[in-house]
């Protein structure tokens, strides 16, 4: 742990003159942070996999569920937490998505610094997009038509998310990482997916969408 | 105009102590600034209106084809100078789209303030909606099928940025506008036709999808 300065713990986040009064140093090692949250990941993948595998949906849609359940979850325990909890940084004990956000802050100082940009997307995230996900799941389980609209929408509300997240990083100088183990792995490494799977996602819902438009055509004109 | 300070002219925006070295007052006044927009505006949407006329689109989509147009335009030629001028303020000439950005500042100084989540909202909205905005006219004019999932991209692009707008102003205090009338018409009314209209085309397109989704499911069952 960091030593204490003047009754303050020295927190270890870039820029170093960032204020932080009251920090408190994680209690949970990397490990005991990532470890659960991938483990927990898996189980519930897994589990949705298994289960849909009863049903005749395709693999792609099974996929998708997983996905959405994931990504839903993410967004409204995790994003949801940070996004509500201005003092996490601050827990005494070790709460663990107090520790989970304690550690991401080494890969971008502004979770922990409050950035009203990131607590505006990650809100509209956990408030909005979650929620979406988790409904994407029953309209992907139940084939409703709205699926593939549902799915583009929260695909684009990511993407938009994310582009607002990198091009302010870089505005303000790009400098907010500890090192580049943690700007490589956390901030462009954990972000990354949340860029490739919702492009991946909103191409093939254009496809699907523009295909079943030019279907109604054709039965309209003839 | 102001009154020179210490050989800078003081600018009139809040919060007071923000600092805006080489600040140069508008040369226009509010009319002769928004006159033009709204009457270069009209003539554009009168003319799409007229012109469109004579084609077989319904009325809903010659409408549509006004807003996209004014929509688009507004994006690349307003927004594209501001997210790409950061020193906007400091022109010694009566520059029109510095000019704008200037007067807007009366109801937002986060934009002569160069705030980096107005920077990066502007900077998407001029760069991606823009150019897709045009797009989306011609898309409807040539009754593409890309056309209701395209414009429902841009609707949720442009929801997106004026959430992001206005909960960073709610979190950083609220107070950028130099009297309640540039904070009800500038900061609110401006931007309140980016909220309403896209909310309802997106509406629009969202049903339009989910009826040729469910059209031609019953095609494939029967």
């Amino acid at each position: 742990m960091a030593a204490r300065q003047e009754g303050e713990w020295a927190h270890p986040y870039v820029p170093k003159d960032l204020k932080l009064p009251g920090y408190v140093p994680c209690f949970l090692s990397q490990k005991d942070i990532v470890v659960p949250y991938l483990a927990t990941s898996l189980l519930l993948v897994s589990f949705i996999w298994i289960f849909s595998g009863r049903s005749k949906l395709t693999k792609t849609d099974r996929l998708l569920m997983c996905w959405w359940a994931f990504t839903g979850l993410t967004h409204i325990i995790l994003e949801g937490y940070f996004a509500f909890s201005p003092e996490f940084y601050k827990e005494k004990t070790p709460h663990y998505l107090a520790e989970v956000w304690k550690e991401y802050s080494k890969g971008d100082s502004r979770y922990v610094g409050r950035d009203a940009g990131i607590v505006s997307v990650e809100g509209i995230t956990a408030v909005l997009e979650g929620p979406a996900s988790l409904i994407a799941v029953y309209a992907i389980a139940t084939r409703k038509p709205y699926s593939y609209i549902l799915q583009f929408a929260v695909c684009i509300g990511q993407l938009y998310g994310c582009l607002v997240y990198f091009i302010t990083a870089f505005l303000e100088g790009d400098n907010f990482a500890m090192s580049p183990f943690y700007y490589w792995v956390y901030y462009i490494g954990a972000n990354g997916w949340w860029v490739v799977i919702p492009l991946l996602i909103a191409n093939r819902s254009w496809k699907k969408i523009t295909a079943a438009i030019q279907a109604e055509k054709k039965i309209k004109t003839g």
